[in-house]
């Protein structure tokens, strides 16, 4: 399955697992919540403005990203954790 | 009965049903909403932007999609489920 | 009674009445609403952008449309049930 | 008293009284709201756009209404009950 | 002490004291509320639109003012009960 | 410490303090909240248009303004309280 | 880790930590927030506008800034805690 996402959707594939506690609860260590880290496996074609044009996204395939902990729907493919997320919930990316 | 959706709306028939407990009630496995599958069976003309210009939307009918699970609103089509919802509730094309 | 829907507004007759429990609530059969229909009587002449223009409203009179359960104020016009609604809530034209 | 209604503001009187049980709350007679009847007393000038034009209202004084029952702001004047509400407020001209 | 007020605020001095009841609450005698009059004192240069323009306000000093009853910020100036409101809030001139 | 508020951000030193009962809560003496007295120590640059544009602000350092009593976020500065706040929270000057 | 934040984003160092209870429970003295302070370690390219242009931030790399001490997402990078957070957050350069 391969997916496109939308407009100024993000498909996300995450590297780090989310920890959790055995009951199945996330357990922050802190009131803070803290990012997740993931690869931009594919990119929307950007924002559709009113005047419909697009706004170019700032991320593209390939990116490693930095986003926030609960973004997005979660995705399975091929067995793997994707997430599709807006871009406005990545944070920064990392290099 | 053919429907013809209105402006950024979008007739999705579903191609995963809902996942049920016995009871009715849906059992989520994770905190987290996965999306559902569907197939565009038709698309509206587009958002209507102030100007009184349709911005036209990216899916178009015969596109399977992804979309979140709680979009839209039902809608049995010849008694197959069927879904109205906004395009912005499509979250990516599969191909 | 003769009613000109104002700007985005449509009057729209009931098709098709709501199930109703012995006591009065509605029961849905799932937790998903199901939408409504209804014929558009009269239809508003646009919304009204900020630079005064009108955007025309894509129902007219004698569509048979799709709407929303909860959508609008009812009000009864010669006895017949009939709903002032914003073309908003109008899902899709049935053809 | 006369009253100038600012911006998109309308003065309306009201046809119909409010039905109110004996207690003084008052039992709609479904979970859906009826609209009130009403005259324009006098209109706004029209709301005030970004650029500083005008954008004219759709009903003017002597236009029978239909408007929300909750809409808008009581004041007697002359003994008779009249209300200040936003044109959005208004669903239709009555013909 | 003289205030000028910012933007699309509005210096209204109160002509009617609200009611209060012994215990100091406030005890409305509908559920609606009611407006309170007023005399505008100083009106704000206008709202500043993002072009940079300002959007001249429609009250200015002298005028007689219904507003709502529990709009703006009270302020004390020379023993006398004024407020500082949001030319939105004033619901009509009177004259 | 010498402060430069950014884009439409006021710098404000308290000139009365705020009413508190021994306990450390405050207590209104009505249910309408009064305003703060305050000096503007340093103005921002404007708020930030879409377009790149800033729309200067309409107060400037050693105006003495009234805000509303809520606003900002305090900080200590030389051990005098001030105020970072928006112009937005800012009623009017007084001269 | 070199950490590239996206937009409006900016990554910050903070100078001072927070002030926390035995119980890990933070505890204001008043019922104001105070902000925090730290060090902007590196800039997003700006706000992108719906025309595609982008509105530069009014920080750089290298500020000391006064932030919103609940604002932003904690990281870690090289064991110091920084946090992303959009460029409206922070209140004022200190100089």
């Amino acid at each position: 399955m391969k997916l496109q996402p939308l407009n100024d959707r993000v498909l996300v594939k995450r590297l780090e697992s989310e920890e959790k506690t055995a009951g199945g609860l996330y357990i922050p260590d802190t009131a803070k919540e803290k990012p997740s880290k993931g690869e931009v496996v594919a990119a929307g074609p950007g924002k559709l403005a009113d005047d419909g044009k697009r706004v170019a996204l700032a991320v593209k395939a390939g990116d490693s990203v930095l986003f926030n902990k609960y973004a997005g729907t979660e995705i399975k493919i091929d067995g793997v954790e994707h997430l599709v997320m807006r871009e406005d919930d990545i944070l920064a990316i990392i290099s």
